[in-house]
Formats: structure tokens, sequence, C-alpha cells
């Protein structure tokens, strides 16, 4: 990558986001290679890239749909093209945003979250007659939202009586985003699922979509109570997968390029700060990001415009002027500060694809 | 407020960032009039808005010019009028950089950081014959960028030598920002800014300008060893000002109007994430933001569009759908996610202002 680097200076102003194409394919092929293995359907997250042209490339790798977490990202992907969509959140479908969601449903065949009776009536209130359907957010341990798993029947009968179809249930398994955690919260993932499963089931009705899986765990991920994965981060990993043990650093497709901008010695200064990376920095991480160049630099501090990075005593010294690729902690907040990513391939820029669901937070 | 928050229903959908007019307007005099009592120069950090129509208001205010980042900032602000601009970081100006700066220079009055003789040589032969001045950055005990005060003469003499015309000092006392640090912050930074300035005098260099101030120190600057002060976060203030206590809950002028989306009794969640507020936490923090109509609730978890509440056994409940005001951890943050601010006087909508330099990191 560094001769990748050599090219593009001079050209582009750091810092900025690059995505390194062959390590994004290899990412690509692998999930889609894991979840054919396991017969999972695979929907991938598109708020980690918010990109039309990557969301293409997912499809092409045996996507059977997307998964996006607000209907701002809808309204973009389907007006992309992409037309099979799940909202992995509970909408609280009121006022405009009713409408909205109303109008998307002529567009594309929407999936979305429900975790409670109020919430699933107003969902049918505004999506009365169209082609929507909702799955049940249940919470198997990350205590964010989401019902506990014996009470997915009770807020999927509410949605019934309402007159919006039940097709499944769905979950997040965040708490695996801890040193050590992944297998536990995939073991909870499973049991969750296949509890609320069983509730749905015994109060009558079917249930087709159990859905679960984050970058962490998805690999992990039990077939047997799972019917679909939703991995979103695995396309461009970050510190926090690397760091968790999900991938390696060779892994990592998106990086900030930056500039040493200030230097003591072992002590530098780089121009990409928490505006171009994000802050995520949770309890466990060694720092805010990793330079996957120099594993064993720490990003001791972070602030809007500054990285400063100690670099180990016996390595590589960096000077000023030079160029650092920086992954970020959590790729899906860098992604969302930036307009567009510089796509490298075979050490030369051969496209810029823009950020199209940038700040569709709403 | 919250006849505010009333009025807006069904019309804007959460989540999303709305100024308070009045208590903006407020925090604007108070630091014009704390800045004139001292004879201060006031130059606002404008990364923090990064908005034309607010930067209007801090000069008719009296700022004598403003503060940028980045040359991407500089870029916005003089394109819209702003012909006073202090680039307040250690640019490295060569390729494209220095050729936006050359440009820039034509356009503007400009005066740019340098901590190291290389930059000052770069910055020097980028902007050679234009209407530039370096000031030389000084660490006050931040220990990012800069160099110790007792080598400011070393790097002011490289850009005089270079042709760079050097005014002066500046500093960041960024290590005011944790519980009780203000005030030896503040003494730091008056220290190190004589100290540099004695510097600079005794090797023959006049010193017109001696910067420094931030927000939390702002107000306690050492009139004797400034001539100008750089508050960025004070226009809108946020949770981290009021748990240093720079600043009280209604002197919080912009919130992120939230939606409860999920509840479990004294458990919420509302759909303002780190997307929208931004994820900055530094350890002392006591959460993921704060709700200033809410003191005692705590935002025990943020993900990108969940902030998970806990409320006060003894104090009111929320119900899915009300609307929350959350004030982000780190304003700063926060704006740069956003294309627009919502302008909210006596309770109605007056205004949206664009966010003119977000994304412009570069």
């Amino acid at each position: 990558m560094s001769a990748a680097i050599d090219l593009i200076t001079g050209e582009l102003d750091t810092p900025f986001l690059a995505v390194d194409l062959e390590a994004m394919e290899r990412n690509l092929t692998s999930m889609a290679d894991a979840a054919r293995a396991h017969r999972f359907a695979l929907r991938p997250h598109a708020k980690t890239h918010k990109c039309l042209e990557i969301a293409r490339r997912q499809v092409e790798h045996g996507a059977a749909g997307l998964t996006v977490a607000t209907v701002g990202e809808a309204e973009i992907f389907a007006a992309g093209g992409f037309t099979n969509l799940f909202i992995a959140y509970p909408i609280w479908a009121v006022g405009a945003r009713g409408r909205r969601l109303r109008a998307l449903a002529e567009q594309a065949s929407l999936r979305i979250g429900i975790d409670s009776e109020e919430g699933a009536q107003a969902l049918a209130k505004a999506v009365v007659g169209a082609n929507v359907e909702a799955l049940v957010e249940i919470d198997s341990g990350h205590h964010r939202s989401g019902v506990r798993p014996e009470q997915a029947a009770e807020v999927a009968m509410a949605a019934a009586r309402a007159g919006l179809p039940v097709s499944g249930v769905f979950t997040f398994p965040g708490h695996g985003y801890g040193p050590g955690r992944r297998g536990q919260a995939a073991t909870d993932e499973a049991d969750a699922l296949t509890e609320a499963t069983a509730t749905l089931r015994k109060a009558g009705l079917e249930v087709e979509v159990s859905s679960g899986g984050s970058t962490p765990t998805a690999t992990l991920a039990d077939a047997a109570a799972l019917t679909e994965i939703r991995p979103g981060v695995y396309v461009f990993n970050d510190a926090q997968q690397a760091e968790l043990g999900s991938c390696g650093w060779p892994d990592i497709a998106l990086t900030a390029i930056s500039t040493v901008v200030s230097s003591s010695g072992r002590r530098v200064v780089l121009d990409a700060g928490s505006k171009v990376l994000g802050a995520d920095q949770p309890a466990w991480a060694t720092g805010g990001g990793r330079l996957p160049d120099h594993p064993d630099a720490r990003v001791v501090a972070l602030s809007e415009h500054h990285a400063t990075v100690v670099l180990p005593e016996d390595g590589v010294s960096l000077r000023r002027g030079d160029l650092v690729r920086v992954a970020p902690n959590h790729v899906c907040a860098a992604v969302n500060l930036a307009d567009e990513l510089v796509v490298l391939a075979q050490g030369a820029q051969i496209d810029r694809w823009p950020v199209a669901a940038r700040g569709a937070n709403g």
C-alpha cells in the first residue's frame, strides 16, 4: 500500500478516506462464502458503507437484500434500485416519517423492526395495505432496543391484529463487541432467537425469518437458530475488529490517508483527527485507531484534526510530510463523515465513490 | 423549550440539530463582553459552528476575525466574505495544499500556524510574496502539536530567514478539558505565552500577537500575557462544558431533537445516536451526552442510532413518541455531522442555517 500512497501524493490533500479494493473484494468474498456454507441468507448492513457501488457488489456476491438503519438510508438505496430492504430498527412511524414510509413502500419491498405494541400499531396505520412486513426485535443481551424473547408473541400478535404481517424475529448481539465476548454473544443470539421463534409458533404465527449477526459473531452464528445474518463492518473492517480478533491487519480495507504535520521524536501528530476518523473508543481499545502498517504504534490521543501517535522505540521513524494510513476504530462512523471514498487498486487511484447515504440518519 | 418541541412535531423528522437562538445570542454577548473587559481581541474558532450566518453574528458582536482549523474551512469562510482568518494549525503546505493556500491568500489576510523549521520553510515557499503571517504554536501542556516556549525563537527565525513574517505566538490549553483543571490550564497558557514572547523578543523579533484561549479557559485568561482569545464552543456550549462548570444547562444553545423509540420503564431509547451527536466521551464524562431538560437522567450507552437513557426513579417518565432534547458531549463533532441547523426562537422555527463548512476537514 505504500506505493499507492506515493502515487497519490500531491494530487489529493490529506486527510481522506481510501478503499483498498483488493482487500474489500476479499472481505466480500469470504463473508459470502461463509453465509453460503451455513445456508444463511446474507443481508449486509449498508449503514457501514452507505455507497450504492458497494451495495451493488454485495448483491453480485449473492446478498439476498440490504439492511439499513433509517428511513433516510432506505430512501437512498431504494432510489438507487435496491428494492429488498430491511430497516432493522424500531421505527416510530408517525407524522412525516409515516408518510415517507408509505411512499417508500411503493418503491421497495420493506421489512421493518417493531419492539412494542404502540410501535406496531403506528407502523400498521402508516403503511396499511402496502408491501411491508414486520420483524420483532429481540434483546439477546445487548440491552438496547428489543423485547425479551418471551415477550415476542405479544408484540407480534398486536401487529397481526393491527393488520401488519409479521414474518419473524431479529436481534443485534452488540454485546459481542468486547475482548473474548464473541462466542458467548453468538450463543446468546442463537438462544434468544430460538426462544422467540418458539414463542411465536406457539401463538400460531409462522416464522419465516430469524435474523441475527454482527461482524464479530456472523462467522460463529448457529445455523440451526438463524436463517439470515446482517453483518455490516466486514466489508471494510476496522481497528476494533482487528483488536477483537475478527480480522487481521491485511483485511482492513478502508483507512484515512493522513500526513505527519508535527513531530517530537517518537511522538508524531497526524492530520487525521476525530472529524475524519470518528471518536468511537471503547474502554478496551488501545487508542483512537490503529496504523495497519505500524501495528506497534499507538494512537494515544485524538482531537478534531490531530491524531497523536507514539512510535515504538525500536521501530521505524516517521518524518513531517510522510503519509500514513490510519484505521478508524469504528469504520461506520468514519464513512458517515466523508462525502466520497477514494478507491485504490494495484497502487493507483481508479475511482471515487460518493457516500450516497452520508448523513441520512433520520 | 418544550413548547418549541411541540410546535415542530410532525413537520420535521427526528433526529435533527436545533439552535436555541436566544441562548446563542446570550452566549455571543457574554463572551464578547468578557473579551472587551480584558481588552482581548476575540477571534472565535469557527470550527464549532461552520456556519456563515453565525460567523456574521460573531463579527457584529465585535470579533476581530475568525479562527479556523483547516485550509478547507478557510476557503469556505473566505468565499463567504470573511477576509481576516487565522488557520491555527501547523499546516504542511506542500502539493495541492500549498497551491490552495496561495490562492486563498489572494482573497483573505491570513495568519497560519507553524511549529517546525521544515513546516515554516514549506509554508514560506508556498505563499511567497502573499499576504500571510506566521504564528509559532507553543505547547502549553496539552502535548499535541507546538514547540516548548524556549524553542519558539528557533522556529520563528527559520520562518524569517525563509521570508515569512512572524507576528507572534499561539497555544491551545486543551489540558483544561478535565474536572478542576481549568485554572491550572489558564495559568500554564499565560506562562507559556509569556516565556515564548520573551524568547522571540530576545531574538530581536517583534511580537504583536499572543493568542490563547479555549472555552473552558477563555474567561480565566491572563490579560497581561494574552492579546487575543480563540474560544469556539462557547457559542453553543455542550454537555462537556456544563460538566466542567464552564456553563449552565440554560446556556446550552444546540441540542439534537430526538424521539423516544423504545422503552422498558426507567430505561428508554432515543433515536439520536453517535451519527448525530458524535461519539466523543472523555473518561470523566457521565455518559454519551446529557438531557438539559432532565439533568438527572444519564445517557448510559450510545450507538449509531440509539441513545440509551436511564431516568431517575423519582423523576418524570418518558413515553414512546415523546420528543427529547439531547446535548452532545462535544458540539463541534455534532455540527460536523449535520447539513443544516434548524433555528428556533420563541418556540417557533424561524430559519435553517446550512453548515457551510461541514466536512471541510482537509
